[in-house]
């Protein structure tokens, strides 16, 4: 049995747990020996160098540990991941050890100059990059073979030993973070740079997105409120309404861009090279050896996963596009069925019957779309993409299309088919409503019901008379082990971008949309942020540098809305009036009025930069410092001859 | 008075004469003598350590000067423009002077290793990079001020004291370019690699996509051709060729992207790093302190920039268009006039007569958009661009729109005003044409001629009996000085891009402009060749990655004959009696497939990849092999530690 503190640790006299190992109940003593050796082995030696000491609970050893480093670990840590800084000049530059006194806040003694995130997504990638030696297995599971160079925490991770790696909570800050993000009512931006310093980049980065978004379409509810409270339908505000929502949600996504560049610039991860992607750890093939790396490692046939998607994954996804088409006229008839029912009976109960089937729809909805992402989920983890990166682009593609359709499809049948503008308003209302409450309601609500429910048992059996921050290492630990994880970005803005469909492609039809999405999107923010704080394990902080293909998302969502706009516009009865003699005319004009909409909307991209000057000035001057040095090196070498 | 040979040319036994330097008539002596010391001063001193010797002529000197440089001085200095080259295991990697041994075909003696276009490339770099230290101005000339970091050929150049640099031609290899290249009539690809050597890769790539863009439209042509000989006019037939044309233009642009890489590639100019761009010549400002680099130069308020733009140059070009719009409008006068007149007199005179008016439209058109021309450049160089990049975003932005519109008014006019699809196919044909045969005989023969007659009267004048290749090299630099300059790709890519605007735009009207446009294209591959070798100076090696912004102006024109092509074919009569009851149908029909070619536009584009396969894992390899080394230095760092 090891010491209960690492063995390589006699400098570093206080040992801060940063991030949490949890192994299988039952792994042989062996593997645990040969891992924590591994973990603490100096770096020549092929480990990571860093420090582990296990959770002692009143129960015994549970197979927990808590990773740690020390303080020179982890800058020379920061070196490795590539972490980028503030310098003392205020100029944001790769942190490198040697140059380590540059930095703005950087002195020897001072421990905070790295975040607790940035510690734990350091330790977090070392980790990940311990790799096996000459090991065939993990000694103690001849199942489980290893070959040089393969992720040792991965093949742990594949084979079931390791049950799961997590950062630790702090929960002073978190006090803190709470209180000022979400602890009192106040009009006023999220702590931003609190956020990102707590949760890493990307989550920062969806709060950002999340607050820039409900002020960008306040400017859009607020015109749109006279619209229902007056009643206006004529042909000239109409027309005005939608094409200020047209112009006006290109601008604000290509402003998204310039914040977004100014947010990520001040964080340092605009600046971040981007890492050499390892295969994700669902990756399977025969041994082989990669092209680009030269090393042995499993390799897939790239025909085969084509194959597998264009011969599988699409007539899946086709299947499901009929169905989900199926689902929607069984709807129809539904409506249709509550309407006659409606007018034999006329009683309240049967007016109240109209909206039962758009509500069932919704929820039906609701229900298929969460049913196809495991679908999709299983599919393309199926397809077997080497990257990260590939597999989610994948995914996204998946889930965005038949979101989409599902999302969307009646009301576009209602509009076009149907030519039914009454109908097709109430539906948007019914719709837009319902999957807002369902979504609250299943994503932080529920889950912190349950979360604060079971907390208060653990509590109760552990020690009833405890406070939150009074609780023990060991207890905030057994604690978080079993919060749920949070799974990344995906479902959150997929919301969003849903709820920028239901305000944009119809918007001209049902003004309040933006309303109820501002509204949405207020509360939203306070339920993400519990569920982020209260509800979820603490997830590691990832940099990220842009919201990547959302970007793409949100403005190809933002053209089909020019065509639907338009020829809503057509359809309603005030421009119909203006063409009295000849609907040709009024086809004609329509469809060049949408050209020109969408030429003046490729323009405004084109003429946007997309980061602001003073961000590209400074860009520039750090790429011209490069290239200067690069020079001087070479002038300094030829002075020589 | 310097010795004929540099003084500084000890260790070189052959000079190689590489590049001209004519200086104006009776610069004074001490700005030649300052001059030339600064050229050939040690890099130590701030020189640029070439070789430099004054040309005698029979005539005595003339102020013009052969520059050169020893071969290690050139390896030296291919390190610093970032040179790529092939390595012995066939990887491209950027030539560093310590690895240079592991590069192909390099050896000490081997002289061969950088091509001539390569050599002279690095002594133009050199060159410019010549930076005044502490003159206050140019010795002699005190009102050609100045400045720290000022390159000192810039302002020789502005204030007219170096009338210009150029590289010279090498007789022996542009005899053997020109002979594989245009010498025999053959059936086959040109040698675009040896094109590269001696033009460079700004070259070659346009004559790599003239050759490809040719081939691209041979299905096009062949296709076309039964269209015009049968005189099909079915629905179907036509729909099918138009739809083939629009996704065949699509593919051939993505394709395009492929066979750039590849070629670029192998040129070792796409993983060529890009360097920090100096203000160009024509820049001038009030001194100040740029933000970028730090240094004091003259610096040009963005703000006074836009206000040019947007105040002065855009009216400008609006007043051109509306002035190109009237022109048009008095084309059609005349059109109609020569009808009336036809109609009246009914001769043979008078039927000739009605060709007169698209025959000087042509030219007219041809001359406006020469005048244009001069306009847009002398506009964007008063705007006063501190980059060349940006002054060539902005000049050929509007030399596009221009020419865009003043192709092509008259025929959007005749197809969706006057609905006059025989008049349509009459003037495309005039104007294709024309313009083909102008520009052939205003680009190539005229050039040639004249400079064969001057050539010839030169030769009549030196010595009569010499053939070209025993001609010295005294009357080589003579006789090349006075050949015209080439200003550029601008011109060439213009007229492709006109070309493919006639073929694409209305390419279901009048299916022979294919044909027409491979015809021209072949002989232009011979007409252009012969101008680079025979007519021009020879021009300096530009290396580039691709073909930049006219990637951008194809694709726009493609998208837009998409929507010509729908409204065209939803025009014809055989389309217009399938929809016998509801003009409205067609209109919508014609609409929906109009967005459905679009959207399917988009996700070809978006579905190749811009790079093929196996150019991307080499790419990938190089990554890779920077980061890992860049980790082996962090490790041996820790290892230190």
């Amino acid at each position: 049995m090891m010491e209960s503190w690492s063995f390589l640790d006699t400098v570093e006299s206080n040992f801060r747990p940063l991030v949490v190992i949890e192994l299988a109940k039952g792994t042989k003593e062996e593997t645990i020996e040969w891992f924590t050796k591994r973990i603490v082995d100096k770096k020549a030696n092929g480990g990571a160098q860093l420090l582990i000491k296990p959770l002692v609970t009143e129960n015994g050893v549970e197979n927990i540990y808590l990773v740690g480093a020390s303080h020179l670990r982890l800058l020379l840590g920061a070196e490795t991941v590539g972490l980028v800084k503030e310098c003392s000049d205020n100029s944001m530059r790769t942190f490198t050890y040697s140059s380590r006194k540059t930095f703005k806040h950087f002195s020897d003694d001072n421990h905070n100059f790295l975040t607790m995130a940035e510690c734990q997504y350091i330790i977090k990638h070392e980790l990940e990059n311990l790799r096996a030696k000459n090991e065939k297995m993990i000694p103690g599971y001849p199942q489980a073979k290893l070959y040089p160079g393969k992720s040792i925490v991965r093949r742990l991770l594949t084979s079931g030993i390791l049950v799961q790696i997590f950062p630790l909570h702090d929960r002073e800050e978190l006090k803190k973070l709470r209180h000022s993000w979400y602890g009192r009512v106040k009009v006023g931006y999220q702590p931003l740079d609190d956020i990102r310093c707590y949760f890493g980049e990307t989550i920062a980065l969806y709060f950002g997105f999340l607050e820039y978004f409900t002020f960008a379409l306040i400017p859009m509810a607020v015109i749109g409120i006279p619209y229902y409270v007056f009643a206006w339908e004529d042909y000239d505000k109409y027309v005005m309404f939608a094409t200020f929502n047209l112009l006006w949600s290109t601008v604000i996504l290509e402003v998204w861009k310039r914040i977004c560049s100014i947010l990520t610039y001040r964080w340092g991860t605009l600046l971040m090279k981007r890492q050499f992607e390892e295969p994700r750890p669902g990756f399977h093939g025969v041994l082989g050896i990669n092209p680009v790396t030269g090393r042995e490692e499993p390799v897939y046939s790239s025909i085969k996963r084509q194959l597998r998607i264009y011969l599988v994954s699409l007539p899946f996804v086709c299947l499901c596009l009929y169905f989900s088409l199926y689902v929607m006229m069984i709807y129809f008839d539904l409506e249709q069925w509550a309407l006659d029912y409606h007018k034999e009976n006329e009683s309240n109960f049967s007016s109240l019957m109209l909206y039962v089937p758009s509500i069932i729809y919704a929820v039906v909805i609701e229900i298929m779309n969460r049913l196809y992402r495991y679908a999709a989920e299983f599919l393309t983890s199926w397809e077997n993409h080497r990257l990260e990166s590939s597999y989610q682009n994948h995914l996204i593609l998946k889930v965005l299309v038949f979101n989409f359709l599902n999302c969307f499809a009646s009301l576009f049948y209602i509009a076009f088919v149907l030519f039914d503008m009454k109908l097709l308003r109430q539906s948007l209302a019914t719709l837009l409503i319902t999957s807002q409450i369902l979504n609250q309601f299943a994503e932080s609500l529920l889950p912190y019901w349950l979360q604060k429910r079971y907390n208060r048992r653990m509590k109760k059996r552990l020690c009833s008379k405890k406070t939150d921050v009074d609780l023990s290492l060991a207890d905030q630990v057994n604690m978080e082990k079993e919060m749920g994880t949070y799974l990344g970005t995906f479902d959150d803005y997929l919301e969003l971008f849903l709820q920028f469909g239901y305000v944009s492609l119809f918007s001209c039809v049902y003004p309040l949309a933006a309303v109820f999405a501002v509204l949405n999107n207020i509360t939203e923010i306070y339920s993400d942020a519990l569920k982020m704080c209260r509800v979820y394990k603490r997830p590691f902080a990832e940099p990220t540098a842009n919201i990547g293909v959302w970007q793409l998302a949100f403005e190809t969502m933002s053209v089909i809305s020019v065509v639907t706009n338009c020829i809503l516009i057509g359809m309603s009865p005030q421009v119909d009036a203006l063409f009295p003699d000849s609907k040709m005319d009024l086809v004609l004009t329509v469809a060049l009025v949408e050209h020109l909409l969408l030429a003046i909307k490729f323009i405004m991209a084109f003429v946007i930069p997309d980061i602001p000057r003073d961000i590209q000035t400074k860009l520039a001057r750090l790429e011209f410092e490069s290239l200067e040095a690069l020079k001087q090196q070479v002038r300094a070498f030829q002075m020589q001859l």
